[in-house]
């Protein structure tokens, strides 16, 4: 089986990793790429073709794991060589997914939970060629979640909406206790029912939203517009509370 | 020394067990109580005295564990007769216990953190008179929060803004995911960061509040009342979808 790899960031270089195996051989190219991932990709035994033409021509699987900006236009120069299966991994909105499924055949639109380096890092794929990247469960743990191309991105935007609004709740909740004198024993009395590292995440939660908060109400607002619901009271406030 | 019990439900009689030892002696009244509590009171070895106005006489420590809607009245007609701590366990908020501090002497407010009927309850307390209740450590954690009457009552309502707005969060976001269809994956993902009981506690959570969707809504109208803040947006909205 071939492997070819668009991207060689922090996931493609974990995948490859987890991945690489006698009966495996992973490909890629160094077209458009800066010394430093040349340099990266010489100390492996990934096989270099000319193009990324070739490479989506030959793989079995092509993996896209490039920039957020950039997964579309990959799909759109390559996806269409590639008869194997196309296995986007881009941190990209369920929008972006539907009009990466306009160019290539087979796609399956995966999110990775958990940081890719960490011990149980779990690839989410969603889309019917999904039940063919089963075997991977070999190396990671692989988990189809439907036949619909674009729920792995949904879902990653679910989750980002509740964890946004739990710092905005988290930030707001602090605050209050803070101007009260009473921080530390609202942080100890909630450790009770919330776990004892209840404080350690929500502190590192807080500063994570604030030192990023331009970002953050980004991608608040991105997922206010794909959701487009009126329901969606807690997200919209969290939103109002990171603009303050 | 002489511990008097002014209400004798779950609180009162869970505090006796713990406490109960050689050198304290527990009293109460039958003083217009139903024949039910007198029944549970009489297998106990508590003294009876005929009036509450007794017991609050001949007490070192007076504890008010009532009910809300009655806290002031008690400490009304019998704080003024306690020379020793008056302690108020009511789940009242901040203005009452201010007001139930010009009614008697030396008032303690508490906060019972955690079931007072499981393993490890906590009882918070604050005001000066407070350091007299450390040897309580001996028979349930005592932690003493401040000097201030009313930080108890404080502490307790900004958990409460915290656990009910969550609640909300929760409602909404596992809403949205329901409507995407991807209920089951969501509770799943959120379990690798918040915790492997992430899913069950978080379905307790929203039953609970939808099933006390009127109670909780009070209670977050009192949160928003007693805090008074521009910036309790969270809270705000977690009222909104409450109400919906």
């Amino acid at each position: 089986m071939i492997i070819g790899l668009i991207g060689f960031g922090k996931v493609s270089k974990n995948l490859f990793n987890l991945i690489k195996s006698d009966d495996i051989q992973f490909v890629t190219s160094f077209e458009n790429r800066s010394s430093k991932t040349i340099e990266h990709i010489k100390k492996t035994d990934i096989e270099v073709f000319d193009s990324f033409k070739e490479v989506a021509v030959n793989s079995d699987i092509l993996i896209s794991a490039t920039s957020p900006g950039s997964a579309l236009d990959v799909a759109k120069n390559y996806g269409k060589y590639c008869d194997g299966i196309y296995l986007d991994l881009n941190n990209i909105s369920p929008d972006t997914t539907f009009e990466i499924a306009g160019s290539v055949k087979n796609l399956v639109d995966g999110a990775i939970i958990g940081k890719i380096d960490s011990e149980n890092p779990i690839l989410y794929v969603a889309g019917k060629k999904s039940d063919d990247l089963q075997f991977l469960n070999e190396f990671i743990t692989t988990k189809k979640i439907s036949d619909n191309i674009g729920d792995a991105a949904i879902l990653k935007l679910l989750r980002s909406s509740y964890t946004k609004t739990l710092s905005a709740l988290l930030i707001e909740s602090s605050e209050i206790a803070r101007k009260n004198n009473l921080e530390d024993e609202f942080f100890e009395i909630l450790a009770l029912t919330e776990g004892d590292e209840f404080r350690e995440k929500s502190i590192s939660r807080i500063n994570n939203t604030l030192d990023n908060s331009k970002r953050k109400s980004e991608e608040l607002n991105q997922i206010i517009d794909y959701f487009d619901d009126e329901e969606l009271i807690m997200v919209k406030a969290a939103l109002k509370k990171l603009n303050r």
